[in-house]
């Protein structure tokens, strides 16, 4: 399945200078949409996973999804102020100013086996951030998973000591 | 299946006076989790559905699910500015101002039977938006379908003539 010619680029999105990665004619297409989940899934084989974080927003997508079929509890890490119970928070650097990403606090249990997922690795700085809540709550990151990864901005090296997995490279 | 015992509710969030169903403890469960997709696909039985609209960004956790099972595409629905290629867009009034919604225009062909979904229908005011795009699109609603209905604000008659099913109802 060639994913990528269902993802198309967006020149200056969501500001001048940036290539955005549009996902949502793979999404549209009942074809590529059942057979991305069924990539990503494959990416957990031999994996116990007891719960999949995914990402405000888009990392919903396919998280909840991995998580119904690996028998797992699914998890949203979303942005300060999103999450309506008591929450621990991580801040991270974008290019500029911050970001606040919050967790619920009862949202995983000590030793439990974590898949993180979102849409894109980017400069990891987000990844990176979702991996700290995790180990706060006491889990452990057995995997970071991505639909994309842009591997000309070096997320992979931010998480380094972490199993990175992607379905399309640029 | 007693889902409701995994909704919790949370006082004056997210403002004063409201009280929020917080479906994180549904989601972490990897039973309820499941059992949930498995109840909102069966309110679809019969229906032949091509695509599955999903709200900003709750409704993204359950509709790519019944959107890969109903062999139909996923197309998101976000907050103004959001979606990076050509959009609709369609405003509405909340209790203090106003919000805009927005749809791609190449997500919906004419004549297409569509599925809406979010996690919960309130005054209605969303779901009557995310109508209005899919027909201006020439989608055909043949369903709006919610995790939680919260009766007592008559979302459902601001949906009239529209197919409504909900896993609970408040």
């Amino acid at each position: 399945m060639d994913f990528a010619a269902y993802v198309r680029d967006i020149e200056d999105f969501p500001k001048p200078g940036v290539t955005f990665k549009d996902i949502t004619p793979l999404l549209k297409n009942p074809q590529t949409l059942k057979k991305a989940c069924d990539a990503l899934y494959n990416f957990t084989t031999n994996l116990k996973i007891d719960k999949v974080v995914g990402v405000d927003s888009r990392g919903f997508i396919f998280a909840p999804m991995l998580a119904a079929r690996l028998q797992a509890g699914f998890v949203p890490v979303r942005k300060k102020g999103k999450l309506p119970y008591n929450t621990v928070s991580e801040a991270y650097e974008l290019e500029y100013g911050s970001e606040i990403l919050e967790i619920h606090t009862d949202a995983i249990e000590k030793g439990e086996k974590i898949l993180i997922h979102d849409d894109v690795l980017a400069t990891g700085g987000t990844a990176s951030a979702v991996c700290k809540l995790v180990e706060k709550l006491g889990g452990e990151v057995v995997q970071c998973n991505f639909l994309i990864e842009l591997t000309f901005l070096n997320g992979a090296e931010k998480l380094n000591g972490y199993q990175i997995e992607s379905l399309l490279q640029y």
